[in-house]
């Protein structure tokens, strides 16, 4: 085991799926938000292509490799994660279908092709630069979750380069950037037709976004059912404990 | 009774609220979202001025009436409708409170005055002028419903230009429109500040969209907990017997 393993590292499971993750609590580890969006959005089953931006330890990649054989890119800016990324792919026997690829997102179009790719997903940094506290915050997890290298419209600009017509963005994000995030998506040719609110509890306000885009669609957008996190009680909902634990899939 | 009332038109229980209010079955009754609407506004309680923008029959001013001693003046632009409307006030003695405008909204800030008031609500026609089948609608409803004489652009144009910097606009509209209703509500300085997607039931997609700008407002969206309209049964969930029958309120 050691061998796949760095510093603090842990081989996390991926239980749902059935496969394993390096993580580190000083580094990065992935959110549930990430899993939500793996989960969200329309996959080809057998063929294609996807790409995954802002890819992180590869969370993204891990879990679609089970739901579909389409091929999976991950573009990841920071070596450190596209180095972990990398190992837990190997570690499950993956690197025939995901490949990661480390590098500034807004490069990403030029180096792996325009208009190339059936899906493009993306997890961005949530947080504007300027809400960075300097406290208990590695450089790791600011990058990762502030704009500092990368914002919300150059993440849309480069996805919607990337997809061919008819493909489809999906992002996640906070319901306050709903706005910010659909303004940009259709100044970049991708018509919002699916979204879904994410909400910690019942009677609490949403607190992530889930939206999918089809590049050149024609606007019809459907607001999904709710999706709730938690019960009353503070345990998973059925509906996040099949998502992370595999029960009653 | 009869005095108050002309062809088949009926006095029908605001139960809620113990009103009344005159509707007809060929012309105009209301629905569920302009309740919604009523109840979902944030409005003063003890002074003020609220513009109801194509108002038909004048439910919710009327409704409003019971949430606030503000003023509030309806716009309808359909005289058989604006007649139902001004009797029902009457008849509930609210004509101290609540006055009727006949006329176009796109002329009501020209002569109901520009930046004056603290509140407009709008249930807007929900459907684009090409969508109107001639079978089976009489032109009341089909002006109700249908663009055909003002697009949702104008309704929100003449919202803004009405409303106080910091005045609040509220919308009932399809989610299929919120890309619409965001755009032009930013376009014309109404920024969207809290949004609830209303639920036929349980596992279904929204149908209805209430959305709330602050004009000049910061961006700041929240997206409020569900609403849902029936029980699996079919019965109507107990928030919205509140609502319309005041049970449990």
């Amino acid at each position: 085991m050691e061998q796949w393993l760095k510093d603090d590292e842990r081989l996390d499971y991926l239980l749902a799926e059935d496969l394993r993750i390096i993580q580190s609590p000083s580094v990065f580890s992935f959110s549930l938000d990430a899993v939500l969006l793996a989960r969200f959005v329309q996959v080809p089953k057998n063929k294609g292509h996807i790409i995954d931006l802002c890819s992180g330890n590869g969370v993204i990649p891990l879990f679609l490799s089970a739901r579909t054989n389409a091929k999976i890119t991950g573009v990841e800016l920071q070596p450190r994660l596209h180095d972990m990324a990398t190992r837990s792919i190997e570690y499950n026997n993956l690197a025939q279908q995901i490949d990661m690829q480390l590098g500034d997102v807004k490069d990403a179009p030029g180096k792996l092709g325009i208009e190339k790719y059936d899906v493009v997903t993306c997890n961005p940094p949530y947080f504007l630069a300027h809400e960075l506290s300097e406290k208990n915050t590695s450089e790791h997890y600011a990058i990762a979750r502030h704009e500092l290298y990368l914002t919300l419209d150059e993440a849309v600009e480069a996805t919607s380069r990337l997809l061919k017509q008819g493909g489809k963005a999906a992002f996640v994000h906070r319901p306050g950037r709903l706005l910010d995030i659909v303004s940009a998506m259709r100044a970049n040719r991708l018509e919002p037709k699916r979204i879904q609110f994410v909400y910690p509890k019942r009677g609490k306000e949403a607190n992530t976004l889930l939206i999918e885009a089809i590049k050149d669609g024609k606007p019809d957008l459907k607001v999904l059912p709710p999706l709730y996190v938690y019960e009353d009680n503070n345990e998973y909902t059925p509906e996040v404990r099949a998502l992370l634990y595999g029960e009653g899939n």
